[in-house]
């Protein structure tokens, strides 16, 4: 069965500027939804216009992987939305995160820090990607390096926890260095945030790009996950415990 | 220089309950700072019921360590204060999360789940607290098992991030285990959450689990942390790129 | 194409007694051999006897993961046919080490420990395994736990590196814990622990079990690898840098 | 009590080339002996062609933290010694490899890889390291960036397991980047690789160099670590396992 995938994008940017349009005709969530497509994957996309941000319940509840992508509007989403789209992922939906959606609500939210934290420059100075992690899943039939000849720079520190998994580190021309690929485990959900993206230059057209994107897809896809139970539990094993009276029972004692 | 620890307290229980009182007379928090001044710490206390839940700028900015015990009312916990504890966390102040206090908002804020799930049981069963990481400063001075002979049961799935640094497994009677001891990096901040405690049983008057928490203070608390910068930042070395515009000055021309 | 697995067994056991030999008539590695073939993987086996162990360099070639089962005789497991094994793991190879396998001499190379280290009890006793990563590819399709009604023992400290992904703690009924499913990346293999197994319990035979070893087999497979470069390398971009000579040169020029 | 530091160099270098004894009079491990006394440790020396390498059994059970250098002789380090040390890291004591002592048989050893393998170019070109971690006890006391104004470069690929804690990430000018504060756990001990270094250029007298080295030793000193039991063991609670006869038992048998 195709891996269901929600695209997601601010979708600013490419109506009111023309050097954005003319890079991305059917902006920045076209373009990604149809190289996914391209993959075999079953795409939709979403942007933040639409009522609900297009994240219904029914939406996210038919989600596999949602790819987010924002940049100047964090604050305009819905902080209900951003509830929803939490609890999906702890629900084991994965999410991957790109660019300047290191700044936005959902991905702080899944890191516990600001990791809206970083330096940047916008000089369109060489950027190199290398691998640290060959062996992993997102790095598959990739060459040990991708070359960006001008982009964005983001350096560190990036306020985010350690990755799981780092799979690949920066190189900018200016001197700094960047975490740009990093897994996190989040309850049921996976989440990888991956660094490279500009709403000017041509990103998302490039090959090694979409192809880590279609790896991280295939990585962050929930499988079959097993029925976790939580609350008040009966033990497995038999109890000989000591305990007078409950927390719950004092307080209820206590009121009548 | 004293490590300068606040042991913040819901405080609920005890004025409620006299079977509370009479195991903490001075409360839970009362009972925590005065071995940790024993231990050459200096502390004050502070209480879900006072003005800014006794948190407030000033006193956190003099806080090294921040000592959580919650449990019934983590919601009336204000949004504003569990921000400003977070901000300082990232900002290089250690939290110690106890007990009950895994649901408590700014625990569930730093874990990016909801670490309030996991299973629970009030039976009075035996727990078993095994070192994991023989190493780690946190369990300095230990045996390699601490026995409490009667304790609430809290089972996984513990719906946290993979920690660190996991340093401590406990065994209950009824069939559960779970990671009762984990160490987070949260900007420049560290957390540790550990899992034993209770109302009714004198789990805090333990030595051992005492020694825990000293120890858990003084790997918490912040050294000289390096000044990191953050934003627009211009290039270490020289760089020759290539952009004509930049999204600000795209969106700049525009409005003109 | 099916993934290639080659199942290791010492085989001593079962030659020497006929209680393990009931419950496996076809060895351990038979009986693993049948339920991965079963599961569409192509297998082979090699053991212990067997020239080179049965661990040529034309057979590890064409292994995509290596099972392995040892017990009472890994001293006698050549070090050239470790050195062998290790280096075809670096190169992408999984690995996958089952129950007494801990103290093998590979997996204590991969640990980078004295991996045998760990506490031990024969007494048939009931054991747990709790799912603590539930989005984990191992745990696709099971349950939250898997109940062993009779087991050995293995109790922490188990002297490891922490695992990269923990993903079971085992509960047993004399009161310990363990960690008993432990990822590892090293180089561009993949390696995982699982401890369940025993010579005389039908621990193999138990559906749960096979499940859990399928999935490690599908996670621990290489895909398409990066060709990664080592040794002296030229620069991707031009280097002003200042050096009167090169340690290498000092010497050629001092031999001259 | 003052911390115990021995600083083992292969001291080959310093005596075959005038060049490197004019940066290094006393040799590399003179010099960082030297600092580290004005840091309040207590210091010796040891080198290749010392007796043992200088590293004896007493030797290594009154060092608290081993510091290690080596470069074009690890070859002639003895396995026997290299297990020594090993066995004493697991034991608790802490090591420091610096530079090419990546290469070293000792921390191939710690790591379970071949971490030999990087890529490398002497050309004197600018590093700057990058502090990720700012909240760790070894970047206390910092700036959030170290300058080398000329070092022989190091680059990824480099073949070492994800570390415990990444401390620092290197930017090359030639265009590659680096892991090069690299933290591990292995059994009781702490293990701490740090890149910068090399014979000819004066990277052990920067200031700052000095800083992280002496912050390293502090973090990787053993405390007072709790006594850790293995092997076969009674249950702490009582067992109602069922088992006719364990393997050893089986065996036993036979042979009578």
């Amino acid at each position: 069965m195709a891996i269901r995938v929600t695209v997601w994008n601010e979708y600013l940017h490419e109506v009111e500027l023309q050097e954005v349009a003319d890079v991305y005709p059917k902006g920045i969530h076209g373009c990604i939804a149809d190289f996914l497509k391209e993959a075999g994957m079953e795409t939709r996309t979403a942007t933040l216009r639409e009522p609900e941000h297009g994240l219904s319940q029914e939406v996210l509840d038919q989600t596999d992987v949602l790819i987010w992508w924002g940049h100047m509007a964090h604050g305009e989403v819905e902080d209900e939305i951003v509830e929803r789209v939490h609890k999906r992922i702890l629900d084991g939906m994965g999410l991957i995160v790109l660019h300047s959606g290191h700044a936005s609500k959902i991905f702080r939210k899944v890191c516990g820090t600001n990791s809206g934290y970083l330096k940047w420059r916008e000089d369109g100075e060489k950027e190199i990607l290398w691998v640290v992690d060959p062996g992993h899943p997102i790095v598959d039939g990739l060459d040990e390096k991708i070359v960006i000849p001008h982009e964005e720079m983001y350096g560190e520190h990036f306020n985010i926890p350690q990755p799981d998994e780092l799979v690949f580190i920066s190189w900018f021309e200016g001197g700094e260095v960047f975490r740009s690929g990093c897994c996190y485990h989040r309850g049921k959900g996976k989440v990888f945030y991956f660094r490279p993206g500009h709403e000017v230059f041509p990103i998302y057209h490039q090959p090694e790009i979409q192809k880590v994107i279609i790896n991280a897809v295939k990585w962050a896809a929930p499988g079959n996950i097993p029925a976790v139970t939580y609350g008040n539990t009966q033990p497995v094993v038999e109890v000989k415990g000591e305990i007078k009276h409950t927390i719950g029972e004092l307080h209820q004692q206590k009121q009548e």
